[in-house]
């Protein structure tokens, strides 16, 4: 099974490890994602992260969708991203596997954070000591668009880098993304 | 700091991530082992696991060294394994690590991995649903020795088939091994 989400609390570890555990798996792996005290130098005091809320579940099942046609046996697959302010030392992003063996465990779990990172369109924004108004960023492995204050509410095809992903999504799919973005 | 331990008990995942989790990092990765509900076609009732308790410890430290130096920026290493009975589904070993970045926390818990299957002297018996007396087994990537009941209070080095290890280990910690396998 499956498990999506984007979640405003603070992400319990046990809680994702009990989803992903079964009797027919001997190998669990689970990457999670911290908010660190630096950056290039400077003080993090916590890191603010929003995201267009559908399209980066869409992108997330589309992850999952992928690590099964590479690694047929994995069994279960969650893929948790926290939203809003994330202190240092507190989880923002949870992606955890469970499978019979551990190759397609390991293996995966590193594929599926490589392309969470690329593909999935959320904004982080570091909240410094001496800076507490951040900048909004997208991840520099990503070719979405720089997050503002109006692509928060309605997506902007004009600054978009994503030809190809574009392209793949087909027109019904489109309407849907623009309603949901109005939200 | 290292983590290493044998327990007896049932292995607390949240315990470990707590252990790891380090405000100077942004990346954690945990391995975990389950038992399976069948091996080669049969069903499977529980695992149980006995070590050479002196020399898996030292063997898993050696790890944790190996660990750091191979990658310099890990923050904290959690190696726990269980002994005795381990039912369907729960946890056998545990192999966390934090860092600053990912790659380094994701690799070097495949490495990790790989090295205790194959270097940790702990012996595996399969309890099958009609065949509850099982086989002592040693990994099938680890060059220890079977395990027999002599061996499990002292060391057969005629038996054992790892002379490079045995060649690195200075006389006095040999004097200490064998010592300790008598307890």
């Amino acid at each position: 099974m499956d498990h999506i989400k984007l979640i405003r609390n603070k992400i319990d570890i046990n809680h994702i490890h009990q989803l992903i555990i079964d009797q027919s798996c001997g190998a669990c792996s689970v990457f999670v994602g911290t908010t660190r005290d630096h950056f290039e130098g400077k003080k993090v005091i916590s890191l603010e992260y929003e995201a267009y809320e559908s399209m980066a579940l869409k992108e997330m099942g589309k992850i999952c969708s992928e690590l099964r046609i590479r690694w047929p046996t994995l069994k279960h697959i969650a893929i948790y991203h926290r939203l809003g302010s994330v202190p240092v030392a507190e989880e923002s992003v949870v992606i955890a596997v469970s499978a019979p063996h551990r190759p397609a465990a390991l293996e995966s779990v590193s594929f599926a954070v490589d392309k969470l990172k690329s593909s999935v369109p959320i904004w982080k924004k570091e909240i410094y000591e001496n800076d507490q108004i951040g900048e909004w960023k997208a991840n520099m492995e990503c070719p979405w668009p720089q997050f503002t204050e109006t692509s928060s509410n309605a997506f902007e095809y004009s600054l978009c880098k994503i030809e190809r992903q574009v392209e793949n999504i087909s027109e019904s799919k489109l309407v849907q993304i623009r309603t949901s973005s109005n939200n």
